[in-house]
């Protein structure tokens, strides 16, 4: 009884895929086909049975996953452990930039978690940047005002875009590993708020955000945000430093007092290392034939499950991050 | 900038719907009819702008909330604080009278956190459970089997469809507050893994679960789960002790040493209390106006937000619970 379910996560076992399945596939198969004609149907249950995840993963080679550049890498040391952040420059070019800047110029450095909200976000920064005179100054190089970054155009975007529906957004898929969202008939593409995302907090200002304050989602991917501010990045280790926070109080989750405030030592970009200090990430390619057999492992479950739902989602299917072997 | 997009949440302000929400809509409504033609259309947005999800709760009356029946509430008392949790017997009615006995007879009183896996799930129980010579013994009343209780039948069930479209279900909804799926097709309907929602750990057999291990799910709704587990009801209060604490190893979150499980004070039934010493809580009728109101205000956002997803679902519309006035 206590290792219920621990059959569950990446060790499926062999594919079973009861009749029922057949039957929720054919109605997500009309509905995709329904809802986004541009994109292929569900697919068919492999012909033969899936491996599990474990054994897709172990069969990838070296072509299989994506160096995470120096440049895009984050280590915020939190006085209980490192949390590893991947900047998502191809979408949010200028707070990338700017993030950059922060990071190098010791911005970061001896800030907080100011808010934990359950379910929603823990968020960090200057806790006096409301108050001009107590504010951190920004360090050479940093812009005190950038943009909103909400968008991208969808064409001429590399999006693996998944056959599963989307009740947020008529297409959906990945980019490099980041989860997208998007709309043809408006021709934007987005990074979707899904659990692990980090965005740059705003005011009531669409421009107001700089990077110098930064959110992670820590609960359901709120969606509701996309679309309505800068999505930077994604955390790629460490999840667990910044979602086992005591929870804030009844405004919006901040810390009510400053002892409750979690003090960042610092945040670095990976570039500024010595390369032999630098963490050597990867992340599964999501445009390969391995990405694709562990979404369908996620589809047509075996082993412990007895039902398969024939779908997954983007919030549902983060890529896989390794160490470089 | 520290305030940021603190107007998110349930102090939304009037509605303002831009262009991009209308066509967004029109996908929708048009998926909707496709995959659910059963079901109403989504929502047109409302004529005159939303008010605000805290003003609608204001407007409520008593007659737009349920007591919570102190035969289904569970308090768990932990080290940090206490968890309520709502049994639903109309999901599973067999592991809600059989976790009522286990509570009457005092059987998870000092056992165990034993599990927290990161954006997944919390997990208690007998930590000895597996060793047939220190497990501990059921109290008079519980059983030992019970049949497995995925899905009840959707017909005459008091589901309160959603228009929204759902992609793990062709239909999906709420009943007495709970989130619900269903398939016309197959007749079946069930709970659905929400954040908050409470489920019975069982081994690879369909009917090993009894209730005497439980789960909260802590992270990104895990709805691949549905209809492979028997879900006994949600927390309505303190999920916050279930998903800050820490979380465990490689092993599927099982804590590796005994030393870092959380011991369960105890955990009681609101009807072995004295009335007195019940929480009278409350949780909004989901099937009245002021809910539907609610779901709109989540579509339709204004203040703070440029765009509106218009667009909900099942695990991002919590029914809210409070103290019966």
């Amino acid at each position: 009884m206590l290792r219920a379910f621990i059959a569950y996560g990446p060790d499926d076992l062999a594919m079973k895929l009861p009749a029922l399945s057949l039957l929720a596939l054919g109605l997500l198969c009309s509905a995709a086909l329904a809802q986004k004609p541009a994109q292929p149907l569900a697919q068919k249950p492999p012909a033969k049975p899936a491996r599990s995840s474990a054994e897709i993963l172990a069969a990838t080679s070296a072509a299989d996953w994506r160096d995470v550049d120096p440049e895009n890498l984050l280590l915020m040391t939190l006085p209980q452990g490192q949390v590893l952040i991947e900047l998502a420059p191809r979408f949010a070019p200028r707070h990338a930039q700017n993030i950059r800047a922060l990071a190098r110029g010791g911005y970061y450095d001896g800030l907080a978690i100011v808010r934990v909200q359950d379910n929603f976000v823990t968020q960090w920064g200057d806790p006096d940047a409301d108050t001009p005179d107590k504010a951190r100054a920004f360090p050479a190089g940093a812009q005190a005002r950038l943009p909103a970054e909400f968008s991208v155009a969808l064409k001429g975007l590399p999006l693996n875009a998944l056959p599963d529906v989307d009740g947020w957004a008529p297409r959906s898929g990945h980019v490099e590993g980041f989860p997208v969202a998007a709309d043809p008939k408006t021709g934007q593409a987005w990074l979707a708020h899904c659990y692990g995302m980090v965005g740059a907090g705003r005011g009531d200002a669409v421009d107001s955000s700089t990077g110098a304050e930064l959110y992670a989602v820590i609960g359901h991917a709120p969606r509701g945000l996309d679309l309505n501010i800068t999505v930077v990045g994604r955390v790629l280790r460490g999840m667990e430093h910044l979602a086992a926070l005591p929870r804030g109080g009844q405004n919006m989750g901040f810390y009510d007092k400053p002892e409750q405030r979690l003090a960042i030592r610092s945040v670095q970009l990976a570039a500024t290392l010595p390369a032999e200090q630098r963490p050597a990430l990867q992340v599964l390619r999501t445009d390969g034939e391995a990405w694709k057999a562990l979404l369908d492992a996620r589809r047509y479950r075996g082993g412990w499950f007895v039902h398969s739902p024939g779908h997954t989602e983007i919030c549902s299917a983060p890529a896989p991050v390794r160490n470089k072997p």
